[in-house]
Formats: C-alpha cells, structure tokens, sequence
C-alpha cells in the first residue's frame, strides 16, 4: 500500500475520558496547555514550516476552546473563531499551498482542529428551537439551554469510487472544473443508504453507468467542511455514458496506460494528477498496483 | 454471504434530478402520487404486514412534504411529522417488532423515510443564525432565509467491529443492557480520522486493547436516527482488558464455539444472539464463516 493518506495520522491523543469530566477538564486548561494559533480557519505556519502554539493567554476574550487532545501529555486547544466557512468548499490555493508544505502529523492535527472549530462557528444556533447553543465537553458537543438539545459534530460520509470496464476506468469532471482535471466520481452517503448502494447510485445518476462487487479501498477525513471519504472500487458491465450535466462537465473512460502517464506526472498525459493529497490519487495508484 | 442486510435494499428510485427541478418536482405532487402513512415516525401497517400508502390528501394541511423516490415510476412522499425523536435511541420494543415482521423492502423504505422525516422536525431552525429555515428540493435540503445557509440531512458514520486474538472475539456490554446481551463494540467516527483510525480508537478507550489490521466487511443505514454502520475486523495482539466504566458494564473475550453457540441460539450460550436485524450479527456470522 502507498504512504498514509492526508490527514490521516495525528500525533494527538484524544483523551476522551478528560471531555465528560469537568474536573479533569478545567485541570488541562493550564499554564501548560498549547492554542493551536489559527487566523479565522488559517494556520499560522512558523519559520520552520510547522503549525504554531501559543498559550491559553492567546486566545481571545470569551472565545469557546475546543479540547484537541494530549501531545506528548501536553494539552492541546483550539478556539473557536467568529465565523466559519460561509461556503465550504476546496477552490482555496493556500489550502492547496498549505497541504504541500505541512508535515504530515501536522497537517493531520489541523485537519482535525479546522473540522471542529469551523462546526462550532456555524452551529451556534439550536437546529431545533432556535435558542443559542453553549460549547459542553470540551467541545465535542454543544448544548441548548432553551429545548435541552444536544448537538455533535458532524461528519459527511462520501463515497469516492472507481469505476472498472474493460481495463479502463471512469473519471468525470465537474462542473466549473479546469479542462484537464479528471478525478473519481463522488458523492455524499444518503439517509437509508449502505455506502455499496450509495456508489451504485451516485454512479447511476452522473453517468448512467450501472455498478457491481463494489469494494472498499480506504478512507479519509477530508476537513472542507468534515467529509469522511470512502474510496471504493467498483465493476461496470457497459461502457456507454449518459451524463447529467446538471452534475458534471464531463465524464470520460482512460485505459490503463493513460492512468499510468497521469500519474508519471508525463507531459502528454490526457489529463492532470489527481492532487497528490486527496484519496482520488491513492486509488489510482492502487489500481494501476493491483 | 449472508442475506443482505436489513434496511438496505430499498425498491425506491431515489430519482435525484427530480429534487432541484421545482417544475418536474411540482408535477409530483399528483392525484398519483403516494404517502407513507406514518403516526409520529411510526409506520401503519396493513393487514397484509405491509406499509400502508394514502395519497398527498392524508397529509396534514401544511405538511412538509419529502419526495422519497419512484416506485415502478409512481412518486412516493412522507410528510415532516410535528415532532422528531427527541432522544433518538433503539430502546422501543416496537421498533424491534417492526424489524421481524416487515419485509426487507418495506423496511427499507421505512428506514430511509424515517431518517429523513425526523432529521426535518429535529432541524426547523437555522443553527447558525436561529431563524426559520424552509424545506427545499424535495426535502433533501433545508434553506434559512435570514441568513442563507444552506442544511443537509444528516447521516453519521459508525465503526462497529470484531476485535480477534488468539481465534477468540472481544465483545462488550453497554452500560444499562440486560445482563446476558453483548455486541460488538461501536463508536462514531469524529471529525479528524479515518475509518481505521476511529477503529483503533474506539476499542482502546473502550477497553484498552490495541489493534491493527483493520478491515472492511461490510454497511448499513441505521435509521436510530441516521447512522451509517461501518462494519470492522481487527486483530488485537494483547488480551489484557481495562475497562471504560464510563462507557462498559462488561467486556470479555469469547471463543469460536462460544460464538457458534450464540449464532445456533443454543440454550448454554453464554450470552443472546444479536438482533439478527443489526449488523452485528452479520459481523458474527463473517467471522464464524471466514
């Protein structure tokens, strides 16, 4: 198997038992705990290429702080910011900037911290009575005093799949996308849904293409805003290609050695690498390994 | 394989392009069209055992209504109930009824249904403004007009796995459940990790025991209320339990014929066979099998 996926890997120990005890809760928040040092959901990276920590004394007045874990015994925080991700979505260059240049335990631990933090920012409001929300076991959940609602973080399960005919493989692009950028199809796992069904679907929808034996590959957590990507490999039994433009701009069958030349990074390759980070590379590597 | 896994395998056609297209969407909402006759989230069944559908009339006036897909091309809706599961969990013994006597479509369609209906009545406010939010695209999508914010269903990953050493399984008891009943452990994934991550996770907090070697087996939609069960196996290389009292009444390793035992419903087993509905019990039977 290739190296660890993105995001995956951090240093941190959750701690979990420490959340739901106030005690050991309020015991963390110490002159030893670290403040992962973020400018809104931006890390502030030092002259040595890593994440920053400053100290509880960095964070702002009333700020709510989110328990990441322990590193090395040490606590670690983040405090929430005054707003989220209007738009969560990818089309950032320093996101991309940043992926390159953070090590991979550090890219992990804010990947983790961004997913929160952005959550707590647009769920301050109770979904259910509209009352404010309040920050409880060191983050991991808010409470509404008004309707006694609690409310988690979220995480979006994706599906992300290949899709194998003849030894070829199906990418699509989407909408908005730039001309040479192919990658596998996705889309999120629906209420009432297995994740065999929801690539089955989602395959279904965009292309018309009909799937069998889909497989797990492996998974990711995707922090814009808090996917759990699914990768997946999957069999069609025809070739033929209905696309809702509603959906994609395209969607195309590659053979085996244009995946091959994609992936070399060759010049005439028919389209871009998949960005190194992101599970859509690993599945081809996987496929083109297999 | 097993037989499929109950709430999976729905008849509907999820018909997705219907849902942001409000003239296709308006063309619906017929004298043909069917509703998913439900008292609160609980479905009313015929005398043949099966779901009982009326038409958009049997709605509440004023009813948000949810397009729930095609069946044999007929559009199939289920109206928001007033209240949602306020705490959802599967402690109601007519659910577990529901669960033996409604053929594996119906549930299905049941499940999915459900999901959606509850998160609606559990989300008629904006969380992060507080103000009211509207039902759009068929009900896949709630808007806030105060603010914009666009909300999504919910659908939230589970990890659920075997733990093995030495050809035996680590099962636990959660606090609360009679004193026979174990399963195998589970846990949510958090924003941050993979799926193979919240594995390890989760078995360490829970029990102490480390483990590696994660796979997939096998998922399943949830509707308690909108899990996605994310079936494991993992190896452990240590038995030595330490407990999460917080979380466990009880963890113990059993053997294969224990487990054998369990799955025949022998009467000297040691513990209950797992509701045969619940993945779990399909966990058991993969590995009694493998």
């Amino acid at each position: 198997m290739a190296s660890p996926l993105a995001f995956t890997g951090s240093p941190l120990d959750r701690a979990d038992n420490v959340r739901a005890d106030p005690e050991a809760l309020a015991g963390m928040m110490s002159w030893r705990a670290r403040l992962l040092m973020l400018d809104g959901l931006m890390p502030s990276i030092g002259d040595d290429g890593r994440l920053t920590w400053g100290s509880l004394a960095d964070a702002p007045e009333n700020a709510e702080l989110v328990f990441l874990g322990l590193d090395e015994g040490k606590p670690c925080f983040a405090a929430v910011p005054d707003r989220g991700d209007a738009k969560p979505r990818m089309a950032n260059p320093q996101l991309w900037n940043l992926m390159q240049v953070l090590e991979p335990g550090d890219l992990a631990t804010y990947g983790g911290a961004r997913s929160i933090v952005d959550w707590h920012a647009r769920h301050r409001h109770c979904a259910n009575c509209g009352g404010t929300t309040h920050i409880a076991k060191g983050g991991w959940q808010r409470d509404c005093k008004s309707c006694g609602t609690q409310h988690f973080p979220r995480t979006d399960p994706v599906t992300i799949m290949l899709v194998e005919h003849d030894d070829r493989l199906l990418l699509g692009r989407g909408l908005g996308w730039p001309e040479r950028v192919y990658s596998a199809l996705a889309g999120f796992v629906e209420p009432g849904e297995s994740i065999e069904e929801g690539v089955a679907r989602e395959v279904l929808e965009e292309t018309g293409v009909a799937v069998r034996d889909v497989s797990y590959i492996a998974s990711q957590p995707w922090p814009f805003p808090s996917q759990l990507m699914i990768g997946c490999h999957s069999h069609a039994d025809n070739d033929a290609i209905t696309l809702d433009t509603s959906e994609l701009a395209d969607a195309r069958w590659f053979t085996r050695a244009e995946i091959a030349a994609v992936m070399a990074g060759d010049t005439d390759a028919p389209i871009n690498t998949p960005l190194r980070q992101a599970i859509a590379s690993h599945l081809l590597k996987w496929w083109l390994e297999k």
